[in-house]
């Protein structure tokens, strides 16, 4: 055995998103060595898309010193289950939106290496863990605010899997309970995507435009194409009803936090996506809400941060910190 | 080192209650060998508390064969931190309700074992994986429906204990947010235990009784007498009304448990405590509700079932789990 089998200094990591796949040969400091990426759609069959990504890593693995340097692959992706390596009924993926497939197992055959595979969120979770804000952190949670709203919950300094691989679901607490509760994506009502996500700060501007004749900068848009990012644009230029949007939504996400502290009393929340870019717009008023919500024993002790992955390579490192995490 | 001490047959279970402390000597199945009990009030200083103790355990420690068949003590104690072994600031306590008693290590000292110490619900969730219907689940949470709703996590095979010793608080999740949430005890509105506890079922009755004129057996009592006991004896008598209180507190906990899900996802939730008498009256509508609530990945999944151990020597039960847990 050699030295450079030995020592193993790389893993590969993959973001497998909706419609790019980014691959990050990282070190265990997080560097990022190589990178490429490929369209994820456009193939018919797992195989395919497999063959694909094999053919677009097989240049960065070798500029990085071959295969022998990598330790494992790291898969952060939609609808992964952890336990079983595999990818189930995601809708956006075409190759897998109507079946179960191993991509880990997959991968493994292909590459010669260990691979693990988990949900995007989850991965953030190890990121800062392994590269982050969390390190030397043994119980936090890391909450994605992007299309959707995600969590990875660490627990004893392990990601909280549950009895079938999908716990940490915490976009889907139901925060609205009973008729008036918004629908959300997943078919039911009143969840905490429904009003937190990027997609229910546009919603809350629109209900906020429609149902007041207050002045905003807003109201120079179609409603209809109203982004969390305009809200974003519009609250820096000082617009009251944007801050208010923002206001509304990061009360929600801390009463919500305060319920997530009666469960596992982590020590940090760590907030990670496009909208944290809003900074003290967001936090405050979750700070706010939490300490006016959380139980008095627990009152004071959780930190709440903003993610410290650069937002770029954020995805690619978490996802090989799923490599690095494997025995 | 005679064959005694290397197998240390025994461990020493405490439930520190509010008015008595109930002592049993416990082998690895759960057969209790000898009981004996103090009351916990009427000591003015903690050590004269554990003076008593010791003084009462000399006995049952000499029926079993002498301190050497002792393998380790667990008590299962209000305000307990697992990570410190203390009781902090115990209301019910006069000899720990304005001050940290570092409980564990004062027995530790006494007896000459290790000693761990955790609160009631976290010593029932270890007592259904040592002793009851947990036995082989990695994942579950039980919940305790008595004065309190208390509730002990266990994921990854480990209890939850959190950053600071005290998660698991989920009586103490919000249910009911906004000005119409029920006071709680904790100072704060809306929570689950504000509904769901037998303090909860009863003002349920109440208010029921108050806002309708239906007819209910409950009606033959004054309102401020009733107790969820006779909540149960009406429902099992036939009674409607009682019986919709019954559906209406099985509602909030099958909601409650579809948000805990998309937490943990644990394979099963086990309900523990006075209330779960009650049987499907109030099983029935916690699953109905849950299957209504849950998210469409969970549905099916979780277990719902009724705590395995003997009511009356369960708590005893789960504080020596505690002591079998210590490595």
């Amino acid at each position: 055995m050699n030295v450079q089998q030995t020592l193993k200094p790389y893993v590969i990591g993959l973001d497998l998103g909706g419609t790019n796949s980014v691959f990050g040969i990282v070190d265990s400091r997080g560097d990022i060595k190589a990178t490429t990426a490929i369209k994820t759609g456009g193939f018919q069959t797992a195989e395919a898309y497999v063959d694909a990504c094999i053919e677009a890593l097989q240049p960065i693995i070798e500029q990085v010193g071959g295969i022998e340097t990598i330790k494992a692959m790291g898969i952060g992706a939609p609808n992964a289950n952890y336990y079983k390596g595999t990818i189930e009924m995601a809708p956006n993926l075409p190759w897998a939106h109507k079946t179960i497939v191993p991509l880990a197992q997959m991968f493994s055959d292909r590459l010669g290496v260990p691979v693990a595979m988990t949900n995007d969120a989850n991965a953030a979770a190890l990121g800062e863990m392994v590269y982050g804000v969390a390190r030397g952190m043994k119980n936090f949670i890391v909450i994605t605010l992007g299309t959707g709203v995600g969590s990875g919950i660490v627990v004893n300094g392990q990601l909280l899997y549950g009895s079938d691989g999908f716990a940490g679901e915490l976009g889907h607490v139901t925060m609205v309970r009973g008729a008036e509760g918004r629908t959300c994506g997943c078919g039911r009502t009143g969840c905490l995507e429904a009003y937190c996500s990027a997609t229910g700060v546009a919603r809350t501007a629109r209900e906020l435009l429609a149902t007041t004749t207050r002045p905003s900068l807003l109201r120079e848009m179609n409603p209809e194409d109203i982004t969390s990012l305009d809200v974003s644009i519009a609250a820096g230029k000082g617009d009251e009803l944007a801050k208010e949007i923002y206001d509304f939504t990061g009360k929600m996400l801390g009463e919500a936090c305060a319920d997530f502290t009666a469960f596992s009393s982590p020590e940090a929340y760590i907030f990670f996506g496009g909208m944290v870019k809003a900074g003290e717009l967001i936090m405050k008023p979750i700070r706010e809400a939490y300490d006016a919500h959380v139980m008095p024993i627990f009152r004071g002790k959780a930190q709440f941060l903003i993610s410290g992955l650069d937002g770029a390579s954020a995805a690619v490192l978490g996802a090989s910190a799923v490599g690095w995490e494997i025995q």
